[in-house]
């Protein structure tokens, strides 16, 4: 059974709690449930990590790599300069789709920019937990296992 | 019954026969059926533009105040500097949509800003057709009609 | 009797209905009507051409050649990058004047700079419907046929 | 009976003898009185005060708080750097109306951009004298208390 | 019989009796003729579309695709801003020439840089009217046709 | 007894009725009495000097040479473009302590940076009428008569 | 008792030891004992932790929440760069102060700018190990109970 | 008889052997050749200058002053940078004609920009051997010796 | 008899004590004398201004206007900033020159730059004390008085 | 018998797996190996640290402090970023070496800065596996205990 | 037998006298012995090129195409603006090591981008007289002939 | 008797008939007959060597190095990227004056930056011949043999 690989960055374990104007009130467990949820409906399986370290997430892609078929990653604020983490994309050869809540680029100036958007395949930012569940199915799509 | 508005710019009539290793082989009539059947399994109705004239895509945002519910606008080239085009959606109270089949992020530096996204309210990017069935059932459920 | 040509670019048809707190609620056939009284109090002609078409506005412009004494234009967001636009008024001898209902250089960044400008005589902005009268009287004066 | 304040910055004392291509001919205390008379027309007072120093220019608006309903500014060149000035404005809780007599944005790259723009209602620019009659008449109408 | 698609875009319709310093006296009308003459001089035939409308050039280029061997284009001020047009352009296989009246890269500062150009096999620029016979005869050259 | 010069820049003499909710509403000469009484505490005399105009300011420095151990010095606007007070602190060599009621670095752009920090000790910002204290007793402590 | 916490971040273990010309010759622990007997002195109580690891940081930030009142921060080098401890101190509803021993704004060009600034409350910088005690009392005070 | 200086850049010795995908197959003697023979078509002289000398070329420009009526020049990488280049042309005051063999606009950024462009009439680029043709024809043309 | 305007900016009544490792030891007065006997040498008068404050030195220039012969300008840190300086002596039709006692553009970034250059005649920088006689030597020789 | 510190940062545990076209076959622990061979050979010891944790990197330059007489840091994607890793190196008083296995300034634009460089006494790139032996010889050389 | 060329660029010549505290007190005459010693050890051919002359360069690089197997150039100031020379290297299939005796990076900001670096195989900095050895034995081995 | 060498770079053979709205009727012979005039009149011998070729001046202030008290550079276009000269200045001891015959800053943007200034003693620009004569003087009195 294919599996993804859901990976939540900096913060996001206070979803729910968190400048909830901006992220909602759904918090992270409910998050993880809709994507596993979304998988499992297409006969997938869904890992999580949720880490606020740069180097646990490295190696939560590293741990990825020929096992697992997709991932997708909501890296919260290394998405504008981790490139530790945009490297270690480059390894991984599946599908990577890139996840906001709220939609960055109608945030603060530096939100604008994404040092992994090179290396993924797809991205969807704005949709709230909604985005989670489109994540998943067309990360599932895009790898060619999906409906 | 409520309405989307789904809009095409510049180039999209090409679609599927117009670099295909970037755009895939789907033609705009087959994306238009796709977002179509998704409008429609929510109870939406779905109304279709495609235009190159930066002014028609305007209007048709114009035509769209107080009669649709969400806007999903695939702006092709003028994402990236057609602020006439983002004074028209600013003017647009419902659900807007950014939605392109490649990851601009990931190309060329011109296609890495987008003017239009400080206005919208959700983008979808780099899933090919799939993108215009996820962007239809996000601006449905962000519109608070959907599922 | 000298005319003066009345230019109103993409999204001002909106205007008494679009974002009130910033354009005000005066719909654009009372702006034209401000005008055409400030035009006829002097004893000229005002003709008047909205279009939310970049092609039409640089049209209406090799239009008014050599047969108006002065252009009004209100460009809306072809200020900031219509060069086509800037080279269409390059080639109209008489005067020209920017208008703006708000002060774009008091809202975003994009709004600062008006690559109009440099081919224009001169500029009105942020006095709502006032506006139309100062700078249709301004423009008369300058053609040396006002007060 | 209400009072406008008229501010003229450095060099402007020069006015009619200065670059007589680009100011033109007219003399300050010429234009003053175009002011004037546009205020009184009105039934409005206007003061007015010239000065090459900074400091003096912030204080005038510091006396004007409380006092003045609207402050007409030509900043020349402070336009361009003088935060200090802009500071001063924001303290204005009235009507402030930026003027010059060219039109900076059709010359040197730096006149391009105005540090007082974010705190200023409305600007007049490239009307040459008649610019000082636009000017009050739009900051008394923008005021409440004009036609 | 080869074709060639000659594109002449906004103010191109004015010239003759625009700007005379900068772009000559010759009219459009002549200029498609040089064109034209220098086409068929080597069996091509000769297409013209000139156009105010950035939305009109994208679909003569579109039209032109399978069926035209050769574009020779000019954009006038859309060669500095119209990603549409060069998203078109993209999709065109054959040769493809940008052509300028007068030296861009020796005008102001925004006419330095072309848009197109990633998109173009070749340019000619500040020759005048006789550029025309140049791309056409270069365009015919680079689709091996010619002398 | 040592003596420390406490300079305000422009605008500074309207605390307490300016910009409330920026700058609170403590009045200058309550700021200074902070300041005075954390000098005394300490066995200081303090002077203080209050300009809009940055002439004064420099000269105060100047005034200040060989006879004052230290300067705390909120410039206002001139903190971000007065190189002239910067090159005067320069020749200033006791400990000079920059002081800011509100924290520029989290308001607009321009107040980010300051021009006069790389001739400064030690800065205090954000902290309202507190900071007053903080710098007195941070610029006596750093002068080495403090506690 | 309210608590204050206290974060030392990156390098600064070796305060005392490492370039003391630069940062003084008071180790962490000295730092520490002049914080806490300031918070002492107010009746507060203060914790510390000093990390090298962002995401430790990251999560005592995430720790003081609905627990302290106030947090006195310096960051060190992540003061430049880390925008996942921007958003952990956006989460963050009470006072921060941010603290540097030296003043980074006179040092290298890319210690001029704190990604943290625009989420602070206050900043204290230059004055060494008295910072620590000013960081403190400013952060007791401005959490209104302090002196 | 009048006569054309054709001037040859660095590395451009290497024609025909030199990254043939780029520059083709010709060498630098078939390109002389031809536009030699363009140059007696019209009854001129051709003398031509091949160096890898900046000085070289500088002082071959000068040789040319009241000698010759036209330039022709591929400068090759001194295009960009070569100041000192473009002050000899300067000084030169009949027509000089900037020439490519690729399409500098489609490579690398920093071939995008000409510090030669200011100083020239006019520009030919991305022809491959036909260029030197056109070049040698339209310096002929715009000498109003030519066709 | 011919008269010369020397002017000195801020901090320059402090030539001899400040910063001697950068300015010298020479005082004010002792380069005033300088000056003084090259005019005299010449058969020129010269007046000496002296200003901390900015419209002092506007004024200054205003007052040069029609009665002196040329100006000789040492503006300090003004140099940089002052446009309503370089606006001044944009109003003054004699010989300007721009004066510095070191070099600036061997010294920080922010010195590299004049915003007066622009309207000086002539510049003389780094040559200490020396530099005030070789700069009213080149005023008088360009003003066509001098040897 | 002194030592060295051999650091590998971020992703380097996946060498000899990981995109082979660039970072070549042979595995973290060859290259180790090689490094380790190349000390024995001049008699000093050699340390090893991989790490895909900032923090970690920062704590092993603390640990070499006093202890390690030089260190070969290769530090993958924190070379671009990891301000935290250049303080650290700032109060290492050896030798250290920055390493890299392909040639960074000749891929993309963001690997072309290093924000280490500054702190580092030499570099070696672009060599494959050998870069280590010349990066620990060189380091020994420089130490002044080698060859 | 392979060969090597080693290209040393401009004030090379001067090394072992100029700047000692930068490039140490090694003549070239010394380096060149090291690099030759390098070579024959590894049963290759060494020649030198010692140039202060762009052009010579560059002829040497063009020399050494089909005849040597590799380059090491240490190209001094050229290493920052010379694009000529960067298309002479881009002509050259063979090994090209890019080389410094102090590390560029660490020193002026116009020192830290290569412009030659693109088409550079591998680089070595900063190990003085070394590095000439490094470069050599790199370079060897990187054309598949050394150990 | 000591020694100053003039040194005149790219295109300044052509003085006195090259541009001479801009340059001026003297010649180079009658700049250098003036410059020799004034070290002959301090008792100091002088040197010329006039070059368009970069290396040439390199070697130039190469061949001065111990043997000359002062360089006095005319640099030409070079003044604006010649870092090889640069570092050629760098290298030598004495005074070095950096001499223009217009005001560079008052011309093209790229004109206003020196790449040579950060290694001059002083600047001399604008007095066009009369330079040579301040410029000669100038390096006599820094050398300290002058009057």
């Amino acid at each position: 059974m294919p599996t993804i690989l859901l990976l939540n960055g900096p913060n996001l374990n206070l979803l729910g709690e968190r400048e909830q104007e901006v992220y909602g009130t759904t918090t992270l467990a409910e998050l993880v449930g809709i994507a596993t949820d979304a998988a499992h409906a297409h006969g997938w399986e869904l890992e999580h990590v949720q880490s606020n370290h740069e180097g646990e997430l490295v190696e939560a892609v590293h741990g990825a790599r020929g096992r697992c078929a997709a991932i997708v990653l909501n890296a919260g604020a290394f998405t504008h300069y981790s490139y530790a983490l945009a490297d270690a994309l480059a390894t991984f050869a599946g599908v990577k789709v890139e996840l906001h809540i709220s939609n960055p680029a109608a945030r603060e100036e530096w939100r604008h920019a994404s040092v992994l958007a090179p290396f993924m395949t797809a991205s969807v930012a704005g949709f709230g937990a909604a985005g989670y569940r489109f994540a998943v199915e067309g990360a599932i799509g895009k790898a060619g296992a999906g409906p």
